[in-house]
């Protein structure tokens, strides 16, 4: 099924002890729907500056992704800047320029409104119920969040996660939006404020999957070589969902294989700069890396 | 076959969010025979003091474990007092009292010189190849070491390391051991000085075995209630070589099998202050957490 994502698109600044890119292509719908786009068919809504390159946009169409939500403002492209020590798995934000994506009303155009599948990146709370609401009927929607709306719009939050099938987050951001150290107290918590699946990311140490009493953990992939880790959480999201719209299968089975997807579009996201590594890759090593997974965690029975 | 292991005995004062216990049994030979107890015979080398209580020389009977190694000397027992936060990962030091430790010299008792199979838990690497010096014809030894080693006898660590096949430390000291952040390169580097089977544990979130071109991620098990973190360590190494020592089988099936006993014993050992959990638990529990991370990992392939 035709996979909805709404996010940023963004110009991204980063430094890691690997190197350092300037102004390339990022934002979290670029990456969720540049891993989608392996399995499903995605659109795309989103909103860039003047200054935003036809080449960019003709990357996305050349993956399938349906640009019409792709809004063009009067204004500059959203702009992150962040740099990374060797602890990968946190980004320091040295720089955040909102610009266009600061009065980002996401108005959907009438050939998504039927979409049943939508994944709401990281943005404003109120903004992911705004865009459900244009829906007609949506069948499986999931989201992100940050820290930043847990602490600032934990109301509004609340209201979107009771609309909410499956919820990605961080192990740190369900741990504040639970209040609760404990992972597994935190996973029930975050349970009974709507979303029934929940995924919680680990960075480097891999993901936990938490449906009806029972739990999932799938591994991190033990790379040779991570070179920037901006984009991993959602190319994950973008290879879990797509993975899901494209079986339409809830079964507990074809959701853990759904986080393995994603677990593998994050582990080759992270092999180079902005969205690189996707650019270059294939089906077939998608899923080479999906049996490595497994080869990874599999263990015999006594 | 039986198995000897070579380390601390001690009385532990431990904090955590959880609760807190004063001098309580504890120490890494503790742990790691009593973990072990369950898979195969033990033969314990280690010292106490005059203050050691017979009721724990009982305890280690009562589990079978051969205590004609366990020396008394004058003076007071090993005494580590530690804090644990919310951070459950990394232990506080508050203070270490070596006492009768501090000038331990391990002698092995003349019916354990045959022993084939040895752990060398974490103790100065000079004394780790003095026990290895007694033992007639050793088949399987693995060890343990820290920081403290690592920084501070260096040398005399990689001399230890050459006559080892199994090592087992946590993240940190292998990045430390290596000086090489990244994981996968640290295994290399580590097993180019001698261990060809390498396990790096990485507290609640599994732990990583490396063998030749081959790499097996064992998750952590999803407390609901963690009490305390000390001797997990030792209780995963006494559950890996407990079973190993049983079956004497090293293809790569069975020590990740081997892998996996040893995150059990650990899962287990969490839940309880000093060796608490250990002490009430039955070889039933262990095989069916066994099964339990079987379906904690499990997914079908595509």
């Amino acid at each position: 099924m035709e996979l909805l994502v709404v996010g940023s698109v963004a110009f991204d600044s980063v430094k890691t002890p690997f190197g350092e890119v300037k102004e390339v292509l990022g934002g979290s719908a670029t990456y969720f729907s540049t891993a989608a786009s392996f399995f499903t068919n995605v659109s795309l809504v989103a909103v860039v500056g003047e200054d935003f390159p036809k080449e960019h946009v003709d990357f996305l169409k050349s993956r399938n992704i349906d640009t019409t939500g792709l809004v063009r403002s009067a204004g500059k492209t959203f702009r992150w800047k962040g740099e990374y020590t060797y602890e990968l798995n946190e980004a320091h934000t040295l720089d955040t320029q909102l610009n266009v994506f600061e009065k980002f009303r996401p108005s959907l155009p009438q050939s998504y409104k039927d979409h049943k599948v939508v994944f709401l990146a990281n943005i404003d709370p109120d903004l992911q119920r705004d865009v459900l609401r244009q829906i007609n009927a949506p069948k499986l929607v999931a989201c992100d969040t940050m820290n930043f709306w847990i602490e600032g719009k934990r109301e509004s939050l609340i209201k979107t996660l009771k609309l909410v099938d499956i919820l990605i987050i961080n192990d740190g951001e369900a741990r504040e939006l639970s209040r609760e150290p404990n992972l597994v107290k935190a996973a029930s918590k975050i349970r009974e404020l709507g979303p029934k699946t929940l995924i919680i990311k680990q960075g480097e140490y891999g993901a936990l999957l938490f449906t009806n009493n029972n739990v999932f953990s799938a591994p991190g992939y033990p790379l040779e070589s991570v070179f920037d880790p901006t984009g991993a959480g959602d190319s994950f999201a973008g290879g879990f969902m797509g993975y899901l719209a494209n079986s339409m299968n809830l079964d507990d089975d074809n959701i853990r294989r759904a986080v393995i997807f994603g677990s593998v579009m994050a582990s080759f996201n992270v092999e180079d700069f902005s969205l690189n590594r996707l650019k270059s890759l294939d089906y077939q090593e998608i899923e080479n890396r999906f049996r490595d997974f497994r080869r990874l965690t599999h263990f015999d029975d006594i």
